[in-house]
């Protein structure tokens, strides 16, 4: 994907018309759409082709099986027209391999939510380590802005896409400005009284963000 | 589920009519059928109301999300008619509980494959102690004996159900006398020319293995 707005929507909406409709509101403002199960679950698998007529599609299904069946369900996501697929890290280098031999992968390297901090965060670094040289990037949560700070340092060039932003707490350009490289924003997009006039604010301070490194840099 | 033979079919095969095509062939031989994202993603999930009228099913969905996603996924499932739905432990016990409030759990505490290694088996008591509370059983596979068998000493009166039986190399009731509770088989099924007479020669062995255990208690 370009990296025009530094942005990418979360897409967690209900029902297969109502993402066609807030993809389509939206389409100028950011660089992809982030599709997750109980979307493609309700609506079906043919949503994402829909989808990828107007963005490119990241399958967020945080496959987290043994290699054959993370194959497959590669196969299936980029047979549907998905560009990218998010994998788990923590099954395994096979696991994530299995998936990048099908489509580019971004590799979940330690999420969101508190539970994280059980079993995840503390084989973050590790897991970064042990898949990044496979994958397109990695996953790392806006709202912990340090470890997404470390992160950075062992991702080298690969790709960082960020959730968290917005409706769960991090700043729009906060994440970037930690070493991000797109910031992944849901709600504070979809539920907006105007999706596509949220999506054009966020935008500007994500894009903002981007510039501020760049000349940093 | 009631436990008549201690065998569970994994039903990884291509397509929805394939499936309840070897659905119906095994249904007295097995006590369940466990689906998959690959099977579900590409026949859509109404796929599993049909086979939920012939026997319980369980969704291995193998959830590793935000607890907001992990329930939304398992209700889902329970409304497409799964009685079951297996859940990662490795993204914490808010995650798995978000899945348990809808849907009985089977909790990931082991995987088969060679990168369970590298993050899994480390934690796999850890999850299983974290997570057993909630959750009606863990998973756990045939292929790592000495692992089930430390499980099924954590597990206490909660259900273990075990992969990696048939064609993955565990012999038919191994696990079962190692401490499982149910069988996992897939392929020595649905790929025998004759699927119902290999469920009933391998329920047949799984069954000997229950009451051997019965009659050592």
């Amino acid at each position: 994907m370009e990296r025009r707005h530094g942005l990418i929507l979360a897409l967690d909406v209900e029902s297969g018309e109502r993402a066609l409709e807030v993809c389509a509101q939206v389409a100028e403002h950011v660089d992809a759409v982030k599709v997750g199960y109980p979307l493609v679950l309700s609506s079906g698998i043919s949503l994402i082709r829909r989808l990828a007529e107007q963005l490119p599609v990241i399958a967020d299904f945080k496959v987290a099986d043994v290699p054959h069946v993370c194959a497959a369900i590669a196969r299936i996501a980029r047979d549907a027209g998905a560009s990218y697929i998010i994998a788990h890290g923590f099954t395994g280098y096979e696991s994530v391999r299995a998936c990048a031999e099908v489509l580019p992968v971004f590799v979940v390297a330690d999420m969101s939510h508190a539970g994280a901090e059980e079993f995840i965060t503390p084989v973050s670094d590790s897991i970064a380590r042990r898949c990044l040289s496979i994958a397109t990037g990695i996953v790392a949560p806006a709202t912990r802005l340090e470890s997404l700070r470390r992160l950075r340092g062992i991702a080298g060039e690969k790709v960082i896409i960020s959730p968290g932003v917005g409706a769960q707490g991090a700043e729009p350009g906060s994440a970037i400005r930690a070493g991000a490289d797109y910031e992944i924003v849901g709600r504070a997009i979809y539920c907006a009284a105007e999706p596509g006039e949220a999506a054009a604010r966020i935008a500007e301070l994500t894009a903002a963000a981007l510039a501020e490194r760049g000349r940093e840099a």
